[in-house]
């Protein structure tokens, strides 16, 4: 596992990243795809499933003491990205290409960290 | 229908959000994301369903004339992004989230375009 702790979001995404996309979590996460393809045939029989996508990094990023802020919409683009590739590596088992655009995202994402930082430069 | 052609890939992933989000949509994107909890599961069994996800972004903005590159990296967060987005949209109904999320997408990918552009003043 990396030892350094992640502080910006960007960090944070490569670091997440690496632990996710390894071939031991390769089976959780195909289960989890399934487990959204029934929920969303079945909503009340999965409680919890696919609810408060809004809510998963916001959670994440404060249990990991991250520094970034990230609004309703940053989250949901940066959660639809790792499910999207989640689904990607899980299908083409690819960890090279789906890990460059994982470290795309957290390239364009320093540009976002940067603008949080200028617009409240006392809260860094 | 939109009624500007798309020219650059931020355009054209706005154009597309627009058709791909609306609600006459919705239960063929909900059979989508079944067919890929069935391929991941049973990949020879749904041939194509989940394949050549590189080949996806190239094809369709070709087909569109839309002039950005899209490289495999680039190709591959777009569809990941998408496919989340997508999900999200299945499940929380939230167009003006999602519709937000995949308008910061386009936003951060104009970046893209304007490098690809400095890179190949030519093919402009």
């Amino acid at each position: 596992m990396a030892s350094i702790k992640p502080r910006t979001m960007s960090e944070f995404l490569r670091w997440y990243w690496r632990l996710i996309s390894a071939p031991q979590a390769r089976s959780a996460v195909r289960l989890v795809f399934e487990l959204y393809a029934l929920a969303l045939r079945n909503p009340r029989a999965y409680p919890g499933v696919l609810e408060e996508p809004v809510a998963f990094w916001p959670k994440l990023v404060a249990a990991m003491g991250v520094e970034s802020e990230v609004d309703d919409v940053e989250s949901t683009l940066l959660l639809a990205a790792l499910r999207g590739l989640l689904l990607d590596l899980c299908a083409t088992s690819d960890r090279r290409r789906t890990g460059a655009a994982m470290d795309l995202l957290a390239r364009l994402f320093e540009g976002v960290d940067s603008r949080h930082a200028r617009n409240h430069p006392d809260s860094r």
